[in-house]
């Protein structure tokens, strides 16, 4: 439901790599002279360049272009822009397909051009004055694209590179992202047992395994219980319904291309649902609802199935079917100030728990096409500007970003390596109560319609595990650990005692296993890192004799012996309050 | 996957039935000369006959009908049996098309007919001696029946009536019938705000309300804790997934009637999965797995979708998406026995949890159709009968009705009202592992093929709660109710302490509400009682100035003023014991 954020942007640097895109075309063409040129913009962190080429590159290739590009930079070749008729373009581009096909698109007679050295381009700059401006850029790898992102189109192969404006902060990037590697959820989540996604059941769709499912059933309760102590009521709604609802809702008309085809049941077409919306609101609808009753607020835990060109999912974090932490609030619209200024309570309260501490807040206003009256979008979104304020919350102005049906506040958190994630967003919705007629009776026995908010916290499971294992390293905090205390006894005539610690911690919910193997300790610790686990409580003669524990911590700290019992007693507090230290 | 069970029957009891619908027939054929006939057999309680009638039926017919019939008994007509050719059968039957339907498929070529009175019907018999012997019966509804079953054929109007060797059995169960009404699911389900099922988003799709998901939570909780608790892993695994998995399975040919119509994704098929075993059996080969690590035991909530035919859709009882209690052990077959054991052990703790105490047990043996060895499948049952006996449960044999893929055990439960439940069911299945190379390697380094368990100790939740519903009328026990304790203000003055109650129970996990409308006490204690709320809190003067409550049980039971905290803890203790008593 929620278009990702446009990363912000540094000008001067977006010039310094977009130009970089080009000396890294010159460099090919200094190597490939029959090289045909797609497009080269800038990115987030960098460029990338589409070559269509005689052969496949191979990353043996990446020093060379980049030893040829820093040749270019040495020569500082002026950029020089131009102006041509269509005419004089093609003829320039005459061997340049993609170019020639770019051209045709332009609705101006005239076409700008940037030369630079041998290497002449269509683009509308700007670009840096000469290559000798190109201070820090290293190329970190080679993809195929298609042209244009059809898959009916030629594959091209594109050379990303990042690009900044001193060595320094090169180095940094560059040591930030080997970092985020070493933290990859797909590296992490295969390595720590978490989830799996098999190719012969289809891409896209995430596995839990025991591990993985632990920590979802964790945050499972915490998010059902705080929902709870929040008034919220918590809901189960099916994964199919008939298609006419979809049809009702405007979803089969302006999202079509992202839900599954319909399934014929009985003569009857049902759809596999990619929202939660539509099963609330029939609950909503179930009875006439009075003024007093509301707000209403739905929450539920509902898987839901949307259609992604398989080329673009990730992991977990871009996948077909996942199970959002939604909810929808029925209110009146003088209650929509509260319960927005609820809803960011509760979402910072809960991205704050896992210890996300930098976000961002952005308010999005009426895009061009937009379903309701202006003066209602208005004073919603001054609603939401108002709660966003109340709760002191700085904020940006998304101009025109709002979905079709209503304005709404999204938060993006950064995990420990600054990556920007997707988290909670706050929508107000004008179409669906119109729609499906969604109203009360209000103090004055007429009906009215309500006020209806999409919410959602963390997002979905999955996009929110991911975030987690990239954000702990894998090293998840205790309360959220899949495996909390190994025991692991250092003879066999230590394993009862062992498997009696086990029993007692399980006994209160605690997640301890024995380690039972035929290993040494050093051995048994050993596995217990690699998986993470918090604490290692080694068990010899006299632990047994004392009724006590040694711990050792994940971080490598070593605690004297102690009484199970006062051992117990910490480690449950440490769960129960949900501390992101490890510590005893 | 688990086919109903059979039921009892008792011979001289259903002769008796069969033989009232013969004379309902005749006293049908009394009122209606040019009626057409159906069939008419015995039923679980009764018996029913199938009319072809110039004029639809109403329920003032059913005295008329039914005085009709006790002329008939008080006559004491004989009846009489004979052999007929089909030749002279069909000129008998010359204006009843439906018996020469009938008479066509019998492949004998003789064929019986019984007479009593001016009624002769084509039937295999037996009967009683005269209609004398029909002691106790009643019409008890009409209802349209397609001719067959098929929709493709004409409906005809079914009579139903019960019938029994007593009128005090008749009575008893005409009782029964009466409070089995006022506890249907389908109407508490309703009156308690529990669910709903839309004709616009689909039949047999269910919608918890806050309500009924409530009690799925507190279910659910308790599942997965429990389940911890036994050595259970939790997995998730996705709703859809590619068709050639099915067909890998079997189940898309053994299955298929029950399964909905694959999606196509990118040119490949996708089916909504029916059941959780192939997602589990995914996450059991993400590696190679060793004799040290079995058993493992993957358990899952899983909501599966399955077809069935509009018609026999029932509330929550017989619907095309549930979530089953589900999980699949995988040991070695020297484990079998304690893991079936262990099974038994859950199963019936849960049940017995619940309130459900009589139940029986059937271990189905291997049908004419099977996959598999027939040693592997005796041994296996062997297995079966010896962890029943190990647990000293009494159990029937069901030959033949095991699953094509192994022998199973099912327990079927009786609710307050003595009618039967399908509850939990253990399957040994030799199909899949061979299907999906589901193997171990053992101590001697060898691959071995798992033995596979298919487990559910609840059955559904959808058919679970509507068990539970009847069973407890909707007065839900207290840890299961939706609303533990309703505070009861007596003037606005006392909302504060009401409303500072109300907290004080929600921060501790406590389900209690404030009725804060301008009604009268009477009023609000009328609403918690139809409502079943378990404790009624009504707070006054004094209970503010005390810091008490005054206590009214659901039961009408008044309990003294108490101070708040005193009750909050004994009602916490009530919760946590599960306790099926109402009680303080």
């Amino acid at each position: 439901m929620v278009p990702a954020k446009k990363p912000q942007k540094d000008d001067s640097l977006e010039i310094m790599r977009h130009s970089a895109s080009h000396v890294l075309a010159e460099a090919v063409l200094s190597m490939f002279p029959d090289a045909r040129f797609g497009i080269g913009p800038a990115t987030q962190d960098g460029f990338y360049y589409d070559f269509d080429l005689p052969r496949p590159l191979t990353p043996d290739d990446l020093p060379v272009i980049e030893a040829k590009m820093k040749e270019l930079v040495a020569a500082d070749l002026p950029f020089t822009r131009k102006e041509l008729s269509k005419k004089d373009a093609r003829s320039l581009f005459a061997k340049q397909p993609y170019k020639l096909e770019l051209i045709e698109e332009i609705a101006d007679e005239k076409v700008g051009v940037y030369r630079q050295g041998s290497f002449v381009d269509l683009c509308r700059g700007p670009h840096v004055a000469s290559t000798g401006e190109l201070k820090a850029f290293k190329l970190v790898s080679i993809a195929g694209a298609y042209w244009r992102g059809d898959e009916h189109n030629p594959m091209l192969q594109r050379v990303y590179g990042v690009g900044f404006a001193t060595e320094q902060a090169l180095a940094d990037y560059l040591k930030n992202l080997e970092e985020a590697a070493r933290r990859d959820h797909r590296k992490l989540g295969k390595e720590l047992d978490l989830f799996s996604i098999h190719e012969e059941a289809g891409p896209g769709l995430v596995h839990w395994h025991p591990k993985g499912a632990t920590i979802r059933r964790v945050i499972e309760d915490f998010w059902k219980d705080e929902h709870f102590k929040r008034g919220y009521d918590l809901v189960y709604t099916p994964h199919i319904g008939k298609l006419d609802l979809w049809k009702t809702s405007g979803h089969w008309n302006f999202y079509r291309e992202n839900m599954y085809d319909p399934i014929d049941v009985e003569g009857q077409e049902y759809v596999i649902k990619p929202m939660n919306c539509i099963g609330h609101i029939l609950i909503y609808k179930t009875s006439q609802r009075s003024y007093r009753e509301l707000p209403l607020r739905y929450a539920e835990l509902g898987t839901v199935y949307r259609y992604e060109r398989s080329g673009v999912l990730h992991g977990l974090s871009r996948v077909r079917g996942f199970t959002q932490d939604d909810a929808h609030i029925f209110c009146r619209f003088d209650q929509l100030e509260d319960e927005v200024a609820g809803v960011l309570d509760l979402a910072l309260f809960m991205v704050d728990t896992f210890g996300f501490s930098n976000y961002s807040i952005y308010l999005s206003t009426r895009p061009e096409k937009y379903a309701g009256d202006t003066k209602v979008w208005e004073e919603a979104t001054d609603t939401l500007a108002r709660a966003l304020e109340r709760q002191t919350l700085a904020y940006e102005i998304d101009p025109g970003e709002g979905v079709f049906y209503g304005p709404k506040i999204d938060i993006k958190f950064e995990d420990a390596v600054g990556r920007g994630w997707q988290g909670p967003t706050i929508q107000v919705d004008f179409n669906l109560p119109q729609r499906f007629d969604v109203n009360y009776v209000g103090e004055d026995g007429q009906e009215h319609m309500v006020a209806m908010v999409h919410r959602t916290v963390l997002g979905s499971m999955e996009r929110f595990l991911a975030s987690l294992i990239e954000h702990y390293g894998g090293a998840f905090p205790v309360w959220l650990a899949p495996v909390q205390a190994v025991v692991i006894p250092i003879a066999d005539r230590h394993l009862e005692y062992a498997r009696k610690l086990e029993a007692e911690l399980r006994s209160e919910g605690v997640r301890g296993v024995v380690d039972a193997r035929s290993e040494t300790v050093n051995m048994k610790i050993r596995k217990a890192q690699l998986e993470k686990v918090p604490y290692m409580l080694v068990v010899g003669d006299r632990e047994v004799a004392d009724a006590t524990v040694s711990v050792r911590l994940r971080s490598g700290e070593q605690v004297n012996a102690q009484p199970f019992a006062d051992f117990k007693q910490k480690l449950k507090g440490i769960i129960a309050s949900r501390s992101l230290e490890l510590k005893l």
